[in-house]
């Protein structure tokens, strides 16, 4: 029997033992596998694909495998919305920074904004030195260059840099003459008093679109003609040779570099296509200057905006009062705002099925007990905030007994009786730290020590509880007791535990789950 | 009269007015020139090209303009040598942390080893926690990830990260799930008392190399394939397409991307091609493993391993005794490596011509005085080292009259008397920050500001100093002395003025250049 790609197929085996279930990382490398590998058996139902593979591994892909969630890099002009100034006439993406901050839903819209639009500008940034730095830290790292941590844009004395007079700069993208060139661009208002300083974006790749459109021969020109670019002063000698319109191996635009100010001299082209290269050139930066592809707008005190600096051009007008401008710029990278922006969905998603299954499954009887699943979970969390626990702890008091849902979202196995605790803390930990994954996991060892360190504890426990004990093995002997109470996250459980026994109460009602959603998805980040 | 390519001339037009001269950067947009450049007037000599463009500018390229220093970004396989593990049979190129530091032809030696075949050692860097750090700052930026700044490699419990076991890992690149991909990776071990646990590197460009010799289509089909890599944990999801292959837009290699643990399945390949694909990257993945192409050894505590994760691959045999081997890692990226690299060269060049000019002509008579100028600037240098002066000062004394010499390194405007302070301070500029420059420039001013100021100042000058008084505008008027006396370089300049007179004793000896050149360099960076 034959299955098609074997080798594609084996190399995306889903098993525990070829991939880390949590980090998607495979265990063995492309070349450990047989020169002659075939399916030796292969059977499909509803399920899924079951295969035997000639080498004995035995492999199932559960129906829809390939589907997988999947999301690409969104760095070419597929993964865009491409634009023009009046795609902005009714406003900027903009957010205030303490929306962002507070709302996940603000955050994934700006971080949207950034890699689907290019850029997005936050409101209200405290007016302090340094606060870009903490802008960049919200979805990623700092990138440090010999600018420093983060570079002041205002006029400095004899300045080597450009950017740091009261003169016009064209439409450009930063650091040419880097590679890795920053991808992101920070620039943090704490001024700007000055006739004139208003700031100018135009999207690059827009820009290059056209140009494709209009003259072909001119784009592929650009594309395919590595240019010099460079820059120096005391202590920096920067150079890179990369193509003003970068494609990726199948032609789609995937970054641009343009600043005229840092091209050194090129000296790979001769003769006509040296002419060709400068009338292409030429077209290009004519296109960038169009006014319908000017966005113009004006950075006030406290306007933070976050450019993708692959692809948008910026610019800037000439300014008069010498003193009346200051912002504050520093660089970071596109991949890690795009993994907060996926992180952040994931974790929505994810308390988003945990709501559901409150409002679903939850409301369903609780064991015997006189309050529903999702009646108890809550009250357990509202004990556990009322004592004032930590975070995680009111967390894992909420979340305890999630192990006994059989979510679709979720994909829990059925969580037998002495077993739901390890379910529930599997399923949490891909999003939720061991600080609540653990007691999650260890609450119902916690009953079974409870008994045996307690002597008047068994007889807490409600009928529905007493009859489980008996399922989950019964009190620990004190050697397991002993065990129990050594492990790091053994009082965190008990608390758990104690709060999971209080929480049956059919006359006190319950707060909701919503409630508790700022405080997760804290904990998640 | 026509010249060649006049967009291409004039976009490079080298005067101040169209460059900065210090950074090179260009002060027009090339869109800035008009429709219909073309040459009115041009005439060339043995000096250079003159042009009088269409537009009214004067442009001068003087003879040999466009074979100026310009070297590359050294990115492609192009500006690499190519090895395979018996190349350095005789050893790795490696040197001592200490000499490292000290010697700038050792860390010349070491950096252009990373760029040239791709990785240096290190040895006897401290075997201290986050020493990683200062390796990476001593040539460029730390780039933080969310492994975080610096990453220990070492068994961890329970590890999502396979870099994090006991495990063999395969020749591969770190992080190819991330773009912009960290360029350069450091690794420095701590501890390696473990059975096993040795490093190794292949060099993949030659691995690629290779297979565009013996199999064109499969290594065009890797080139020209995005591949999805991706990384999931609990606070990171990371994604990047980019082929395993990477090309510059004339086909060199120019990156490698090769990691089967973090390959996601490839959706974009179908039928045939599919196939085609995993053959071919069976196929290269078969070369990285040919032992010729490995390179083995092992790391021993106070090692550093630094090497180009764009190139090459990097493995580790298993180790056994899980606490036995710990490294500390981090990344950073080859663009300031390169930076440094110039800016040290540039640097020791100057110095180099510096003394040149000291043994020449420095050997000169000095304006009538009983010492050449070059006796005159040691002695200077001497007197102000004698003093405990700051190392700032210290060279401003030495290289106080450089503005006399005419080298042709230096290409040195003839400092007219009245001008050579500030004709030296300009040339360096380009090395020297402004605590060496400024005393430099002013120590003309210095003179006619003493005379002023001290009464019996005048007395002490030489009668050759005595004549050039009156060529320097004589004793400054007590406003300019005023207006001298409050600049923040003012007593500096005194200082060196004061060393100047006193230096001009024949029975005095002098010391070499050579004793200050410790000094100049760490002043340069």
């Amino acid at each position: 029997m034959s299955v098609p790609h074997p080798y594609w197929l084996r190399d995306n085996c889903p098993c525990a033992e070829c991939r880390n279930p949590r980090s998607g990382q495979k265990r063995f490398q492309v070349g450990d596998l047989p020169d002659d590998l075939t399916a030796a058996e292969a059977t499909e139902d509803g399920a899924g694909l079951s295969v035997l593979w000639s080498d004995g591994h035995r492999s199932f892909y559960p129906t829809g495998w390939d589907a997988a969630d999947q999301d690409g890099d969104h760095r070419t002009e597929h993964g865009k919305r491409l634009w023009e100034a009046a795609d902005f006439a009714r406003g900027l993406p903009e957010a205030d920074w303490s929306s962002y901050l507070a709302d996940p839903e603000e955050k994934i819209a700006v971080l949207s904004a950034v890699r689907r639009s290019g850029f997005a500008v936050l409101r209200g940034v405290p007016v302090e030195e340094r606060r870009v730095l903490a802008v960049a830290r919200s979805f990623g790292y700092v990138r440090d260059t010999n600018y420093g941590e983060l570079f002041d844009v205002r006029v400095e004395p004899d300045a080597v840099n450009f950017a740091f007079t009261d003169a016009a700069i064209a439409p450009h993208t930063d650091n040419p003459y880097r590679d890795p060139v920053p991808t992101l661009q920070l620039l943090h208002c704490l001024r700007n008093e000055a006739a004139g300083g208003d700031s100018g974006l135009v999207d690059g790749f827009r820009a290059a679109a056209l140009l494709r459109e209009e003259d072909p021969e001119a784009f592929a020109l650009l594309a395919r003609t590595p240019v010099p670019f460079r820059y120096r002063d005391r202590t920096a000698d920067l150079a890179a040779e990369m193509p003003m319109i970068g494609l990726d191996p199948r032609g789609a635009i995937r970054e641009i570099r343009f600043n005229n100010r840092s091209i050194d001299t090129l000296r790979t082209l001769h003769g006509a296509e040296l002419d060709a290269f400068y009338a292409a050139y030429r077209r290009f930066a004519g296109i960038t200057l169009r006014p319908e592809l000017q966005l113009e707008f004006r950075l006030g005190p406290g306007d933070c905006l976050i450019f993708d600096n692959t692809r948008l051009l910026h610019a800037r007008t000439a300014f008069e009062q010498a003193g009346g401008r200051h912002l504050q710029g520093c660089y970071a990278d596109l991949d890690s705002l795009s993994s907060t922006l996926s992180v952040l969905r994931r974790n929505v998603a994810a308390l988003d099925e945990l709501e559901a299954l409150f409002a679903g499954e939850g409301a369903g009887e609780y064991l015997g007990e006189a309050v529903t699943m999702a009646e108890h979970m809550l009250q357990a969390g509202r004990l556990a905030r009322a004592a004032d626990a930590p975070p995680a702890l009111v967390a894992a008091a909420l979340l305890h007994d999630i192990g006994h849902f059989h979510g679709s979202g979720l994909e829990l196995m059925a969580g037998a009786d002495n077993r739901h605790g390890a379910t529930a803390a599997a399923w949490l930990s891909r999003c939720f730290p061991p600080t609540v994954t653990e007691p999650v996991r260890l609450h119902v060892p916690a009953k079974r020590y409870l008994c045996t360190a307690e002597p008047d504890y068994f007889a807490k426990l409600s009928p529905a509880s007493v009859h489980t004990l008996g399922l989950q093995g019964g009190p620990m002997t004190s050697a397991e007791a002993e065990e129990f109470a050594a492990g790091p996250f053994a009082a965190d459980a008990v608390a758990v535990r104690r709060w999971d026994e209080a929480a049956k109460d059919p006359s006190a009602g319950a707060p909701t789950f919503a409630e508790f959603r700022p405080l997760l998805l804290e904990l998640m980040s």
